[in-house]
């Protein structure tokens, strides 16, 4: 491999000659070869693309960067969202607890990319662009690092999170709507209770990712909030007057979404609970998708020896084994994810706890467990939607046997003979297997037509 | 021991004849000795007094509940919330997941003390009030347990953890106006960096605490809505018409609390997303107070051969062995609850995932997480602000000596002579173990008098 | 009520005149109201009377306390275990990190007592026996309260966790051995799978619960490794020589338990990993205990319209509106238990990773955390066994039913026809909603005789 | 892109034409676009590698597979194990929870790149090798991924996390005997306390990590066990007699680790228990290591305005915006990795919990976890050793300051004067802002010649 030589104020490094990088990232490289390379998110990347972009915009409005220089570094961010020059940042999350090295990752790929742009050949002459005084111009990495992941996880909440639960929450509203006249058994502690609709069990799920999506939206707007502009401790030292708000309105106008300056610098450096407070939301949703995809399994278990109320898609042979068996494929990949997202909950709350003083040393663990969080419910919900919840239908002629056969029919009777008698009759039913209404006429407290007036399974639903 | 005979529909139990509670409660008792006795938390039982009374007043205005009995009910719910019956309700929560033998014990309890009130002797003639079909006449244990604990969790935020939190807020928020003008060295990575001034730091502090506070907030809207009128599997099944709004409304007025009937009852029994959304962000304010109380403990410690920047309050002798030694220990009775509270927000996540079909059978589990939680956040705080927030003062003189020895000073003189060249100069002081200035001026990078000028920590906090 | 005077190095302090602790103990009670009064787990106030005990045996053998002084601790320690003080230590958990009052608190409570045992009037006269420099002697906060939580928790492990576990694996084993010859149909992914013996099943549960056991065993050598001897930072300043080896061998007398002296005493101060390690084994306790009983109650589910295999106990009416429901409470105590287990563990670990310098100061927090964890699954086995497990029983008819009707008993012809056409032969059947037999023969695959020869559930399950 | 048709029992599918995948691989590949592609970890496919070759050896041993066939599919085997297939394992983590279609990934890649080293054209003719019939003879998905992910999982324990501790602790072992001598300052509380020496403290990390080797070695027999042999449902269906011993030592012998197969099958489909003890020590690792992470970075802050006793290396410039500045990142890398790992555990044990009747399928999410935190502890403590441990020298002079400035040395009046005497004067020099020395001869209970002999530093770290 061929070199070239880079220096930064530790003194020289080699670098490979056909790499953008500079110095810090290839001591970063070096020193940091902890798990797969390259493990630094790219949505962190582009995140620093758009503020390197919007920072170079507002040093050159407030006077401190040259037009030329503005042009160039845009140019560069540009390429960088093309994802033409991923193969660019190589870091790990595992290194820099401020993610410095990525920052400078960053600057110095800009820096030597906007040096060939403007017609020179990487490593001969001095830089058009240098990346500390130029690209990096009225910032540290203690606040573009936490300016990036705020870009990143807010992109990736409101453009694959958000849409892939709604999605997923539209069809699950649509047959809810569909079953609202299939009445069956319900269960509660897993045991035969009264009855009701499948709509109605399906109704519970809609409102359980309602309530998911309004907790997730709440988070955004501390997660709108970008450090930008504090630079190394949050004094905003070495920025011209203006430029946080300034930069912030950049960024919106660049990502299309609402960003806006923090209020408290202090805080947006030394703590992420934005990234807590967002990965908390998302949290909640894994508990409710946990939940829907766990019951959706159960109720379409079988085919014949399980519960077999639901029909759900066979996509795929279930077993390299046992010829025919299909399985419910997409509710285990969902609750698969809904474990990871429970557990990366607590590498960012343990991340979110450790801010020391002016900083919190956790930003790239707790941004890649953020990111990867809300990608994987957004992919999860597009993923059950599509092959799973679409398809689901009723079984009809099992849904109805379960219903007759229950003895919790017996409920209906409370109100008419008291709880006392109704518990009776159930128990007899139980002991004897017979039916309910047999032992309720047998046992005097109904007569027959009395029975077929009150024990009537789609009265007890409520929902005509 | 006395007993007397009480019977339930499998048959007849001994009681202690000195206690109100009934044969389900007996044989929750027997079957469920795990960990210490009476665990269930109290304020869940308040919940179910409020509730219960509701349902009396909404039964009766509804007919189908005589009001002679509407005001028994009421006056024993009554007494039950001043205190009184605290030793009646001796079950745990590791029982049914349901509640159920929590539910049958507050309606136990109101039908026997009810009967006694009435002027009967307990234990003879027919029942006043029955305990299933008066007390909890239109109810289930599935709506009557989420919405007692809801009443329990709703309560104990707004009236213990807010308070304390705002509490501690304000303190931090009038230390952070008193030490405004006090400049200090910040640190990043634990390492000197760039000055800012202590009241900057808790801005910091109150900024994470308000978005904390926020966040909280914007939960208690799902916890407000309440299950009652759901009963078994959430149709509602033996209520009359209008019961649920009602019902909540009377529980908004006796509560003072604006509570409301869940929009939909299938979620509000088989999931807590709500348990799960509040003490997230309950983990959320955990995070927060760990940081802050984390880096008090840091900037106070000493007193020699530490930081020394604060000085906290001396509230008992340290050291049973160390004579003298004074330590943080509100700190580490606040760090101690956050650890907590974080581990209990998984306990709360594990049960939320595992609502099966109509019933999530963790709610004692969950409910009794979160009131832990909610209630130690509280505490602590008011504990740490009397005992230690309010008192904390700045050591002016290692602020002042600590400050000026900083090499990172040399950071307002990048935008002067540039990044390389000022690391040049931070590196040789170190080296040589000399001034900033010193080097500054000996490798002719700057005069004395423009370093006078430039490098002034107070014009670097950004605060004037 | 009556005070009196008591002080300490600060000053003096008022005192409940009926209770026997001092000034320290008062502070504290004062200075953290959080939570509950009395949290301190009493399992770790007999810890310490323990090795208050021994450290008085000690001392004196070692020639530095009087015997005389020796004898008056040992009476008081031994009064103290016999729950005869319990309402003398009124501390919570949430204090001092390094538990250092709840320290003093048995300092004060036995010199007291001890004043009063030698004729003495407490508050009255010189104390015959000093907190700090008799009952504390040789000792700190920082080895004291470690050791206590060892001996507090090795103590519930072995004599609560583990019997309990012990015997719920038991009666698990006796089950699988009474049921190996009852085939049913297998399950994966909770769909039809291959038939296994209810004896089969039960032996996985036996084998994970043995596996618990070792790790939980192998976890013990750790725990038994006391700090006894540390004293203030793990020197071991202020003890005679040899004391830390006898202590532990005095503390290992009383309890029973091969208690040893900690090889590592800086370890043993600082970090709790021997709790960490512990509970980490009660977690996976957890896990299994958890996957049983939910296993259990998803078989017992119905009992007409659930899967039905196997019968449990009924203990207990199981809705307050459903007449005749009876719930699987014990599995639902079960899995709560579990489930908090695994929050407590997160809590343990949060606080284990915390230590700073020389003293871990998450002391209470984590072996609070602990005790509960070990108490509960001990309880939880033992309930769960006495009112589920012994009374499990297998549904025949159920069982027989559902096996027979199993499509993926077409697997048996995998090695005779190979995998592709036994699918063909499963899928048809599926489609038609016939029985494998039919299509088999109809697609012409296998004769009749060749079916029935091959297609034996109880030769699938490789248990004969 | 060119394809071919390839089929499976549901029917045809077109697949890249120069992949070696089949069918089901690429239904897979579009019923699961969840996170990246390729997630599924390499490790688990040469976990396969090295099953699927085993298999073949006993299959062919015990008469049910042709030699031939044999060395085909040992072959490709090989290959695999190169590395040279990579890219033909195109699957996700979150896909079926039984990871079958990574088995049948497997399954078809050995069969189609079979047929081709047979000297036929891919698609073309008949299969040489049956990916069902032939490679996954007498296997199951069921017994064959935890199978593979215990070979996976156990070599990057062995073979990466071991070497990796060892290597960290080795080299704190060398600190803590060659920092024997230098006495220094202890802190409890975070504040002063009495003195020890450096390599006091390092021994205190060696210990702990010497327990989390052993307490993770405790481990690996569990998770010697596998599952092969137990095929659909642990009752090892369609296996030759026999099979599983064999297999497990073929598998032993290709890796050179000592596996062995399971004592019991149903255990080891139905449930993952040995990840989860195994990811339980790996936690245990990180917590130990994150207080060691954390105390070298307290202990090395500054340089001019933290606690400053220890140098570590400068690998890198700290800052993008403060020239000079030297960051503890490689602390910072090990914390974030232990968070990460923390989160990682309770993803594994949500996952574990969640098995239903004969099988967890929450297989790949749980594997992915422990290979990631066992590969970055090991990678993190290389890392941590190289660049930071080796280099670590005590700052002696900031020692000798710091530990004579202390008030703390009073301790070693204790037994001379009393604890309250010696308070008295740690106080009044604390208040003073003088010397203990001073104030002990002022206030007449010590001469200075007695002070001088008692109050010896380095005789209170009982190391003489």
């Amino acid at each position: 491999m061929k070199f070239r030589i880079e220096k930064d104020t530790m003194g020289k490094v080699e670098v490979p000659a056909d790499k953008y990088w500079g110095a810090q990232t290839e001591r970063s490289r070096n020193n940091f070869k902890i798990g797969n390379s390259g493990s630094m998110p790219i949505e962190i990347i582009y995140g620093f693309a758009y503020l390197k972009k919007a920072a170079a915009f507002t040093n050159c409005e407030l006077g401190v960067l040259a037009s030329k220089k503005r042009d160039l570094i845009a140019q560069v961010c540009d390429e960088i969202l093309t994802g033409k020059h991923n193969d660019q940042f190589p870091l790990v999350i595992w290194q820099t607890g401020s993610g410095t090295q990525s920052n400078m990752n960053v600057n110095e790929v800009i820096a030597n990319r906007a040096h060939e742009i403007a017609g020179n050949i990487i490593g001969e002459g001095e830089k058009t662009i240098q990346p500390n005084d130029d690209v990096n111009k009225s910032q540290s990495s203690n606040d573009t690092f936490p300016t990036g992941m705020h870009i990143a996880a807010y992109k990736m909440i409101v453009e694959t999170t958000i849409p892939g639960v709604e999605q997923l929450r539209d069809t699950l509203l649509k047959k809810s709507i569909d079953f609202k006249d299939v009445v069956k058994i319900g269960r509660t502690h897993l045991m035969d209770a009264t009855p009701l609709t499948v709509g109605q069990e399906f109704s519970g799920y809609v409102s359980q990712l309602n309530h998911g999506l309004k907790a997730l939206k709440n988070t955004l707007e501390h997660l709108s909030e970008l450090a930008l502009g504090g630079t190394a401790v949050g004094t905003g030292l070495n920025t011209p007057k203006g430029y946080d708000v300034l930069v912030a309105k950049y960024i919106a106008e660049f990502t299309g979404h609402p960003f806006i300056t923090a209020e408290n610098k202090f805080e947006a450096l030394a703590a992420h609970d934005a990234i807590v407070e967002s990965h908390g939301a998302l949290k909640q949703l894994a508990v409710s998708l946990n939940k829907i995809a766990n019951d959706i399994r159960m109720m379409a278990s079988g085919p014949r020896s399980g519960i077999g109320e639901l029909i759900i898609p066979a996509n795929e042979p279930g077993s390299s084994i046992m010829p025919g068996k299909v399985n419910p494929t997409q509710c285990e990949a969902m609750t698969m994810v809904c474990a990871q997202v429970m557990g990366n909950d607590v590498a960012v709350t343990v991340g979110g706890t450790q801010g020391h003083y002016e900083l919190n040393v956790f930003k790239p663990m707790m941004a890649a467990n953020l990111l990867q969080s809300a990608r994987l419910i957004g992919d999860a919900c597009v993923s059950f939607d599509k092959h799973c919840a679409v398809g689901i239908e009723p079984n009809h002629d099992v849904i109805k046997e379960l219903l007759n056969n229950s003895l919790m029919l017996v409920t209906a009777l409370n109100t008419k003979i008291g709880y006392y008698k109704a518990a009776e009759i159930a128990n007899t039913a139980h002991q004897n297997g017979t039916t309910l209404r047999e032992e309720a006429v047998r046992l005097g407290y109904v007569t027959e037509k009395q029975y077929d007036e009150w024990v009537i399974p789609a009265n007890m639903t409520g929902s005509l």
